[in-house]
């Protein structure tokens, strides 16, 4: 499947090219198409922008008009703020990364317009395109161009990324602690109490325990961890041996 | 219910400020913190930057270190790509953002913290946090520190936000069309095309007229514009029989 080209129609500043090249890159779009740049073209502001995407930049394609830009392309999303008064779907950017997923992937060819930092893209522009998406925001509604490049493109790679929505990095060795080492804490934890007088008077046991069981369970730990918190219960039932012997020691 | 703060942790460069103040009222967030920024305080460059969210920079405080900006929150979400070893939750931005929503909803006060563009968050900034949000990237990981703020607050306000995936906008008086408009369009298109000849031979006719009728309708039209077809197919008409008369005329 082939992603989206994107088309910066007569962008102004260098910055939001370079910036829309790095973000392109970090969401896994490469192909870029400059309409008529207002500071002509190569631009060193938007290398230095790139950072390591200079390659996108060096890659893209020079065009006189937003036509040219877009007469191969089969399916185009138009990106602007405004109310048109266009008959048009218009789509959340969500929606858009979900439509152009599912239409690239017969090899449709797909593009997403974006116009200039000044005023956007214009009636004629927007007339060229298959539908509209606008990022939903309060009503402070001017988004940075580069920024509104940044949020498709990452909304692109989130339309297909499976990364968990959470996980632990339990780093290269530690593992999840198994019931029993957890009841073993448990257990080492409560003797501890009992011996050193915190969980007297005996109404007080079994609640205290029970939310301590419920506290240690939510941390969620690593066997390394268990082995770690042991230690501690050791190194601090000791200490307080040796500043206050219980009696009879 | 309060949007998270904003805390910036030694950043460097005024534009990446700026740029964060502005995404932030684009997307509902106000409350910006600034730890031991490397240009000092205030930043022109930030100003430029943050064209209409001054407002943001003016209110912003300052502070020394991570932890002095953090004290008074509750739940933390540290912006990382790196792993670390570090055993805690790394979450989606999109799980963040709801877990933000969801833990702010009673009143919590939360906040997102970045590190300097040089070199992120570092170990004894991410231990302050209570959980770790991770951009999912291809290879190319390395995010400008502006555009990760925009993305995380764009989740934010996502999260909550009602805009429906697809609208139309039909302008101030048009509406969507009846059927009973439909099937007279269908009707008079057809019968201009019986007296064309277009729809012969006979055989022709009926899966023609389907076809035309699936495409109209896919259309999804206005009243307004099944009026501009139905004149369209008049005029059309009228300039057919005008350059060639049909027989018996």
């Amino acid at each position: 499947m082939s992603a989206p080209v994107i088309i910066l129609s007569r962008p102004q500043l260098g910055e939001n090219i370079g910036a829309a090249a790095r973000a392109m890159k970090n969401f896994g779009l490469f192909d870029l198409r400059i309409v008529a740049p207002r500071d002509g073209w190569p631009n060193k502001k938007a290398g230095i922008m790139a950072v390591g995407a200079v390659d996108v930049l060096d890659k893209a394609g020079l065009y006189d008009d937003a036509a040219a830009a877009l007469g191969d392309l089969q399916f185009v999303v138009a990106a602007t703020a405004r109310e048109r008064g266009v008959t048009k779907p218009v789509l959340t950017p969500f929606e858009a990364a979900r439509r152009l997923r599912e239409t690239a992937a017969d090899g449709t060819r797909c593009g997403i317009l974006f116009g200039s930092e000044r005023s956007g893209l214009d009636n004629d522009e927007i007339s060229l395109a298959s539908a509209v998406v606008t990022i939903p925001t309060t009503e402070f509604s001017s988004i940075n161009l580069g920024q509104s490049v940044v949020l498709l493109c990452y909304e692109w790679f989130r339309a297909m990324d499976a990364t968990p929505a959470m996980r632990i990095d339990h780093g290269p060795v530690a593992k999840k602690a198994t019931r029993e080492e957890m009841i073993q804490l448990f257990e080492h934890l409560e003797e501890e109490l009992l011996k050193s007088g915190f969980l007297y008077p005996p109404s007080k046991e079994t609640p205290m325990i029970r939310n301590l069981r419920a506290l240690l369970n939510r941390a969620d730990m690593t066997d390394q961890e268990v082995r770690t918190l042991r230690g501690v219960i050791v190194a601090l039932a000791k200490g307080k041996y040796r500043r206050r012997p219980p009696e009879g020691a």
